[in-house]
């Protein structure tokens, strides 16, 4: 059965996913010329690089969300699908989703990355990623609710399990996330549970490479691995993690570490649609795309950001997966989609690498600019500023300042919530299955 | 197995519930010479008032919710479980908790109320109840799922039916939840769905009693009545709902109603907890006390807030179930408690009416005060500057009156997400039972 878009003479451009590169392509086809259906399995955007502050209780989940139809109010040509996509079947230029089948004139590949477990099972069963503000919450209950255990338990070696988080993968999600939690030991939890002895709880982070922050210059990543031992997080640098039975980490050729709460920030793969040709999918599960991001092979198909493989001769191992590069090809594919109707020569897609950064914490943050690169306060503020401008909607920065400043005069997040889901809601769940 | 709680030589106050009444009680005996043992099944104590602003997507849960630990942070007298109650023993004492036992020199029953449907299972099962955070996001979501299930749907009378919404109970909650559902479809609805048309949308309010608000004065349900009519909510007073099967209301000796969304607002009763005596329980599923809140045959176990029956000259059928007396039992029994230690003679309790008041919607408000009445935009300030000054914490009162002041200003609530639990926690929920 089709979905209920209506007919009409412009060009149907179909973008599966709303992220950083999905949302942006569809902002800018905004009153043009096309129709364009935007299909995302939730009904916001969520802004990625501040989920590690809604998972320690810094930030609300809505704050870092945005509902897709405000975006496109009142608009006329985008029309927006809730929906998971099931396959995508270009011989007929369809997609099937679970609403329904809608054709499309061009379709764009913007599903992102998801997390990658390198084939570890024992940690896809047990660890607790963060790839989605649903998970971000799952992980603040989690740690609260571990907390909570902790005090009614009198055996020392449970409780510090109880108490202990290891962070697998020392980029900027695990430096982040590590930086947050260790302040939270420092500040706020020992107020909270007063009852329990925090010298008992340790915060390690596991990176397999020589160095944290691999996507940044080695000297961010020394200053990042300062900051964090100054806060008292202990890094193990060239440790590769092997199995976790969701009490014991086992390292290797090391000793084990004990806790309750691994969490894996160690890396992502493509979020491949089912549908692809296998000639097409390259490593990292991404789709391998010529200049203008389409699809070898597929004339009307195109991929962008974190999905998107792109060689070129600055990047021949395909581009970096942050919001940059995701923003940037939604604006190039943006202008060849148009030049296409005005038969016109398109454009090969041309990173401009703006620089990249990372926070630790209070005052602390490291920041490689394409001349320049800084580290400290100065550095803090810009990482401040930047996320601040990038986050969509003039209400969520606002709400977002006021946290911020906040939490910064008063050394506390207050979102110390565990919100479960109504019986209810889980009886209807399953009901619907 | 006992709970972990220190043994003191002080005597020891176990509150079941941390709602108003249990809430107040602890914190009047912060730092007096009492060990408080403070047990909810939440983390959070939560602002049942303001419910229907989460429900309608005007509020975030966080900000009318509270984490208890943060209330009585450093805290060394109050301890806090979050637990649920299995049974009260008390020939020994001990009440058994999901955590263990914990044994009491006095016993606070502060649990509450809870929804009410008059043993008719049909509304049990189908419709949306709203006496929990959980429970009004649930319904937050349920609304704007159907919603975007309209969307995709060709069949006008299916259409019909995901947009209708019956509110059935005409007190205040209900009659609040009409007007900021009857605000959404004027102001948002139709910015954010221009695919649908919001005329096929019926808002229904059924109430048994001859006039909405019942605990207030007639002029004020009249003038609440006239309100919502303006604002093209139906209104069917002297209606009796019948039974529901998830699509259809029927109505006793009326025509029936269309709708996939019922929201029960119709009435409450006690939520008792298991080992309290028969012959205590009154109606309402209420527990009978004396003037000072004690449980009748029980020396040391005490029952406050919309649990607690107690009948005097005044109010000879028991006192009304809202905040005031609870929070006014807490103030009274934690007196009685002090005067008990110092043993001193016991003070009664004696509610002082302040006065009730109920919010339609944009400057629509009715007041009930003891010697004065009045409506429409002075009532909606009163309204909305007492329910700020009630909310606990400085930021949450800041963060609401932003969200009322934007949404004010916009005709607008930004937060229609639907956020739904991940994947791994409706995993792990499964796993623990």
């Amino acid at each position: 059965m089709p979905v209920n878009i209506p007919e009409t003479a412009q060009k149907r451009v179909v973008i599966i996913g709303a992220g950083f590169a999905g949302l942006r392509l569809a902002r800018k086809l905004f009153k043009h010329n096309f129709q364009v259906v935007l299909i995302d399995r939730n009904n916001y955007h969520q802004f990625q690089p501040l989920f590690y502050q809604v998972a320690t209780s810094g930030l609300e989940p809505s704050s870092i969300s945005f509902p897709l139809r405000k975006v496109f109010q009142k608009s006329e040509n985008v029309f927006i699908r809730i929906a998971e996509v099931r396959r995508i079947m270009s011989e007929k230029k369809l997609i099937d989703t679970t609403l329904g089948t809608v054709w499309y004139d061009y379709l764009i590949i913007a599903t992102g990355a998801t997390t990658n477990f390198f084939g570890m099972e024992s940690f896809e069963t047990n660890s607790i990623p963060m790839k989605s503000v649903s998970e971000a919450l799952f992980l603040r209950n989690t740690l609260l609710e571990n907390f909570e255990k902790a005090v009614t338990i009198r055996d020392e070696e449970e409780v510090r399990r109880l108490l202990n988080i290891v962070v697998v993968g020392g980029g900027p999600t695990g430096v982040e996330v590590c930086g947050a939690l260790a302040e939270m030991k420092k500040f706020v939890l020992p107020k909270d549970y007063p009852e329990l002895d925090f010298n008992l709880m340790n915060i390690t982070l596991v990176e397999a490479n020589t160095h944290l922050l691999a996507g940044m210059t080695e000297v961010a990543g020394k200053k990042a691995l300062d900051y964090l031992a100054n806060l008292g997080v202990e890094v193990k640098l060239k440790h590769k993690v092997e199995k976790y039975d969701g009490n014991t980490v086992e390292l290797e050729d090391q000793e084990n570490l004990e806790t309750r709460s691994l969490i894996w920030a160690a890396g992502v793969k493509g979020q491949m649609p089912s549908g692809i040709k296998k000639e097409n999918v390259v490593r990292g599960n991404r789709i391998k795309v010529d200049a203008y991001n389409r699809i070898d092979g597929c004339e009307n198909i195109f991929a962008i950001g974190d999905i998107a493989y792109m060689e070129t001769k600055a990047y021949p191992q395909g581009h970096p997966q942050v919001a940059q590069v995701a923003l940037q090809q939604a604006n190039c594919l943006a202008e060849n989609l148009k030049k296409m109707q005005r038969k016109k020569d398109l454009v090969p897609f041309k990173y401009r690498d703006k620089g990249s950064m990372a926070t630790v914490g209070r005052n602390r943050a490291v920041v490689d600019l394409p001349h320049l690169r800084f580290a400290g306060f100065p550095a803090w503020l810009v990482w401040m500023f930047v996320h601040l401008m990038s986050i969509v909607g003039v209400k969520n920065r606002l709400v977002i300042f006021i946290n911020w400043l906040w939490n910064y005069m008063t050394y506390d997040q207050s979102l110390r919530l565990i919100i479960r889901p109504s019986a209810k809601s889980v009886e209807w769940q399953k009901r619907q299955k």
